[in-house]
């Protein structure tokens, strides 16, 4: 078979390794030039399919490629844009097919959540249908760490680590200032329906009493009373009272403690500002000095501070997936197997997108303290590699140092316009 | 002269390096055990002394006292308290000297901002007359950067490096993302009078329409027409908007953009929350998505990002007043004096407290461009040396690694008690 060219895009929030994984896919297909001929990157993810403007990776040069892994967000820009069902978008299905047809594209790397998996697998149901077989690989990315099959998702390790270390040094700062000052400091965290990146935050104690002091999961319906009572223990024990809060944290009929009624592409509820709701709550009852933090985008874009199990993690599967497509496997996603906690070992396999798409794996219950505000000893067992070295990027300046990509567009081929 | 012990306090917000200070003062004191026969350091900082429950350093391990240098926060305790004038607060001040003569307390080292300054100038006058001269060292500490005299104040460096690297961190995510989800992201950050830290944020980008696109200093008053006309422009040429706001961006009139109403122990305006007034003016005015951070406590914590300039100034500083103060110096600060921006060249002199107590240091309006929304080249060559050089703190299992210390309280002398 003559070399075919692959379609690579990232999709829905970046993170601060997702370019780790561009790295290890292009890398990897440089590899087998006689099979994959260029590596044409979607401008804004799907998006540039759709309308025909694909990034040039041929034209970077190989230490370009490899810097790739020090940068944060998206290299040639993400996308929030769910393709639905084939049925309601058929329109765009087939022009994707059309456009890869075009490009003499065999190969789509798609690498996202749950959503992305689901769009991965229709368009290889469909590329078949329409005669133009698209070998179609799902690649993880989420920060949420939510997808399910695969021990964990790159992106969320480094976030992970970001909050843990974040948690632990801001504990520092408020505990010994608590004498006169500020008795409650509450750090907002993302996670919109799974807890994992709160449960992260419970990492930074190791002792007992040790801040975190509390952890408020999506998982567990927010008791008010429960909670009220908890923060003036451990302000009576302590002087201090530390919260790790997800922006997913939600009363028992569902409603978010932030409901900000806005919605974003995906359709989902979009949150921010639970921090202040409950530092609200501990003031109008408990009459506490308070301070908060919204880590936002800062807590998922944090590649100084990235974790090197996920830098790692990201590449590989990359690289992987690569080779799955080389071998011959569609419709598939690489995935984390985890053979051993300590040492911590993992290996890659690969699990059909049917599995994958559409599917959100919350914490269990196993992983959450009786009482509902704290991690249990098999959530440290679990979460604790993850984090687990640092690989800095490099500085020039006192700043990191990115590579400057030239993002030059393959020629369009065909002559029609699509609008997205 | 027989030896005399010395007491050390740390003071207001604490820092990313202020335990570097620490260290400073006692590894250098310990040096000369002749005249410092040991460090009395304040448990939760002046209340210490007056409430007489010192600690021992002592009784810490050479190699705790060189870890001090990896952890964030007061490692004996800050306090927000502030000793007013002599008229009203004769009582506490006469305490003071009670307390330090009980405990043969010849030395007073005091870690802190503008106000500490005021009280170390203060307890030096009323030392002498009541008969028992104390060497009184104010050393210099703050975040916001505005002590007059000293060229910049360890704790500075720090926050200013943190506030960069996330600028330009999370200025990639939204780039990537801006095409179909948030266009414009603000960063909060602190800085109540003073727009040291915002500026900072100014160092992410390099080239024209780098971002940040526009920073909100407390110096500049806000006008939120030209604002919003620049918010706009930024998002038509560029896609998208990255916007560093200062806790203390303010109307012409005075009012803060976040007037929260509550006040801290010094009588200050305690601020935050005015990424979200922002944001809301942005979406109400232009309908653009948005996404913001509040960096709050995690900025001035941040050890793992900490500037490896302002470590070693922050140990100097400590070393320096230890040296001030056995050469016979008193009522003096040892101050940071730059002797070339490139390559940076520094060294402490002393100044006097009397012409640092109570002051503060704005930007210079030759720090801010002419539209008021950026940062100038000056400001730049200012800046730049101080976030230089990465210093990172030892990480066990993935998270940074601090000493534990005794911290034992050294045995009341006094049989009265003091209620602070």
């Amino acid at each position: 078979m003559p070399a075919m060219n692959a379609f690579y895009a990232q999709s829905g929030g970046v993170t601060a390794v997702i370019n780790a994984t561009a790295s290890g896919v292009i890398e990897t297909a440089r590899k087998h030039k006689n099979k994959i001929a260029n590596v044409y990157a979607g401008r804004n993810g799907i998006i540039g399919a759709l309308i025909e403007d694909m990034i040039d990776t041929n034209r970077e040069s190989a230490a370009t490629i490899a810097a790739l892994r020090d940068m944060p967000g998206g290299a040639f820009g993400s996308a929030r844009y769910k393709l639905k069902g084939i049925e309601e978008n058929r329109a765009e299905y087939e022009r994707l097919i059309e456009v890869f047809k075009a490009h003499n594209i065999g190969y789509f790397f798609y690498n996202g959540g749950n959503d992305s998996m689901d769009t991965a697998h229709k368009v290889s149901l469909i590329s078949k249908k329409m005669g133009f077989p698209v070998t179609c690989l799902g690649v993880p990315k989420t920060v949420d760490n939510d997808l399910p099959v695969t021990d964990c998702c790159p992106g969320f390790g480094s976030v992970a680590k970001y909050v843990a270390v974040s948690t632990r040094e801001a504990a520092c700062d408020v505990a010994s200032m608590a004498k006169t000052s500020t008795k409650v400091f509450i750090l907002e965290v993302m996670g919109r329906h799974a807890g994992w990146i709160a449960a992260a935050g419970g990492l930074a104690g190791e002792g007992p009493g040790e801040p975190p002091h509390i952890i408020l999961f999506p998982e567990v319906p927010f008791d008010k009373k429960a909670f009220l009572r908890r923060v003036k223990e451990s302000v009576d024990k302590y002087e201090y009272c530390v919260i790790v809060v997800s922006e997913g944290a939600a009363y028992k009929n569902g409603t978010f403690l932030a409901e900000a009624g806005t919605r974003d592409a995906f359709g989902h509820a979009q949150l921010g500002g639970v921090a202040p709701v409950v530092a609200q709550m501990v003031r109008d009852n408990l009459g506490l000095k308070y301070h908060y933090a919204i880590a936002d985008y800062l807590q998922r874009s944090a590649r100084h501070i990235a974790s090197a199990t996920d830098l790692k993690q990201a590449y590989a599967v990359g690289r992987e997936a690569v080779k799955l497509a080389l071998a011959g496997k569609t419709a598939v996603m690489p995935v984390i197997k985890r053979t051993s906690d300590s040492p911590y070992r993992w290996k890659i396999e690969s699990a059909p997108l049917s599995r994958i798409a559409n599917k959100e794996k919350m914490l269990p219950k196993r992983y959450i303290t009786k009482d509902g505000f704290g991690i249990t000893n098999a959530c440290r067992r679990y979460l604790a590699p993850l984090i687990a070295g640092e690989d800095y990027p490099p500085f020039v300046k006192g700043l990191p140092k990115y590579p400057t990509l030239k993002n030059v567009s393959v020629p369009a081929k065909l002559g029609t316009k699509f609008v997205v």
